[in-house]
């Protein structure tokens, strides 16, 4: 932990009782996992707390203690005298179960993790040195004195694994070994959690990559795929790309690699998601931001409006370029 | 740790002086890792310590400090006072590399956590509560006195990293946690062992990919896939099933998974090997064994004889039979 606990936001806490908790729209294992850590650690301490979200609950976290008890936009209601926004890094993550007119008077605290954080709230407590959310709640388990009931540690250890893939990327620092062996030793069960969120996909996936494998390319260090839409009706598969693209950037002739996902645009226009993925060394951060996306050196996206073979053609080259020109660097 | 450190090991050690350490045939990440990091131990300690295996080099592994000076058995030599062998089940894991006409009248000491270990040393230390040979090492370090430089952490945080596929198997504990972070905290670089262990697939693996799954099954919650010889041709490719199967583990609608490869059998007839993985609450330890193989509940495999289609048919008949009888006793 980089950034200490506000010594305001633990007062807030103190003296709060009623307290809706929101984690963000397009949820992961950390939004889900910090929500209901939080929710447990609240009511470990006597207080009431209601977790809140704007999506459905995914199949995937239906295991998670309370995870039945999330309420969406028309559910959320008005009687708190205290909001805690997990996860999000802006206020528009929130979605709808945030209403401004039920609880825009009310304090807002502000936990989490991400760099790109605007600081929304009246207290923030913003820590990128943490690999996830869950692993600030924690810290703060610890500074209220309460106990890591097996509850809290069996969600906070879910937003550990998950935001990591299991202990694999950059950022997990000795400290989140740390923090994960505790909640283990809380009653966590790591097996089980891995198995029920990292190691688990569906068939249609499996068929959808049978359909996408056999055109992938490998050029001067680029790994590309396409995802058309006739494959998508075909595997019966909701797109989800982030399986793919993380066996893409395992492979060892690849610096950089890609998937195209087709898509209708806003104006029903063909448009194509592009997620990229670069090796420690490569960096696709600053192509997506320069073709109006975002993310971070080794993970990044954005939509480009365009017939899928033009828009492949182009990004493809701005990738080739890329790498090279990154290449060059590291020599 | 449930075997402590036999007192007998600890005094072998201390007044040996050229030692010869010894690794398992088809090594993987903790053959490399206890292997390596016995000796930067040795080392550390003033001893002269030889590393050596059957196999050769991996180049996944050429990146561990000592990695090149592994030697083979043309070149192993006789003039040592003691020998170690690491992360080997029974003498025969040793391979040609332990000569009997130069090594059986040395003193052999074995340190393993292999569960099925025949105790073939004359000094013994076998703890299967251990996820990886090497994260046993991390207690020898301790209890010989030794600092943990960085050379043994990086070995033995690469042992613990392969044997756990990054802390994903059910046998990572919290010790198995804390032993990482404490090599971490000596300089380990996790990331970084990721990135050249699991994260790594050669583009050929992609290209036998796309021919394979096409055929995959899906029948009465077993999932399947046949690799013929003629694939393994076509993609340039040494069959690596092993990652295969792991993405087939993790298809939600499969309790029991299985790949198939043809093969060459030992007469020159055709054989397939069979690969079995099985969800928490299933097993194919039994079956695997009772076609002749072996292995353990999670994970097994086993070699038949005969035409690939009728062996598959065979096969999957049974571990039809054997899901439908463990999903029922589940219930």
């Amino acid at each position: 932990m980089n950034n200490p606990i506000p010594a305001e936001l633990v007062a807030l806490l103190e003296r709060s009782n009623r307290i809706l908790c929101i984690s963000h729209i397009n949820p992961d294992g950390d939004a889900y996992g910090s929500l209901l850590g939080m929710v447990w650690l609240l009511r470990t301490l006597g207080k009431q707390a209601t977790p809140a979200m704007t999506d459905p609950l995914l199949s995937e976290f239906e295991f998670l203690p309370g995870a039945t008890e999330i309420v969406d936009a028309r559910h959320v209601g008005a009687d708190y005298d205290l909001v805690i926004c997990l996860d999000a890094s802006s206020p528009d993550r929130m979605g709808d179960v945030f209403q401004p007119e039920l609880h825009a008077a009310l304090p807002l605290a502000v936990i989490d993790h991400h760099v790109t954080n605007t600081y929304f709230g009246d207290v923030n407590w913003v820590d990128p040195s943490c690999a996830a959310t869950a692993q600030m709640l924690t810290y703060l388990v610890e500074a209220l004195g309460a106990p890591t009931t097996g509850a809290i540690a069996e969600c906070l250890l879910t937003g550990i694994i998950t935001d990591t893939l299991s202990f694999r990327t950059s950022n997990t620092t000795p400290e989140v070994l740390e923090a994960a062996m505790r909640l283990q030793r809380a009653g966590a069960d790591l097996s089980m959690i891995v198995q029920r969120t990292l190691n688990r996909m569906p068939f249609s996936a499996l068929q959808l990559w049978s359909l996408v494998l056999p055109s992938v390319q490998l050029e001067d260090g680029v790994l590309w795929g396409v995802v058309t839409r006739d494959q998508l009706r075909d595997a019966g598969q909701p797109n989800d790309d982030s399986k793919l693209n993380s066996i893409f950037a395992t492979i060892i002739e690849a610096d950089i690699s890609a998937v195209f996902t087709e898509k209708i645009g806003k104006n029903g226009q063909p448009a194509v998601e592009c997620s990229f993925r670069a090796k420690p060394g490569f960096n696709v951060g600053d192509l997506a931001f320069a073709f109006g996306g975002g993310g971070h050196p080794p993970a990044s996206g954005c939509t480009l409006e365009g017939p899928t073979d033009q828009v492949v053609a182009r990004v493809v080259a701005a990738l080739k370029e890329t790498r090279r020109r990154q290449a060059l660097d590291l020599d």
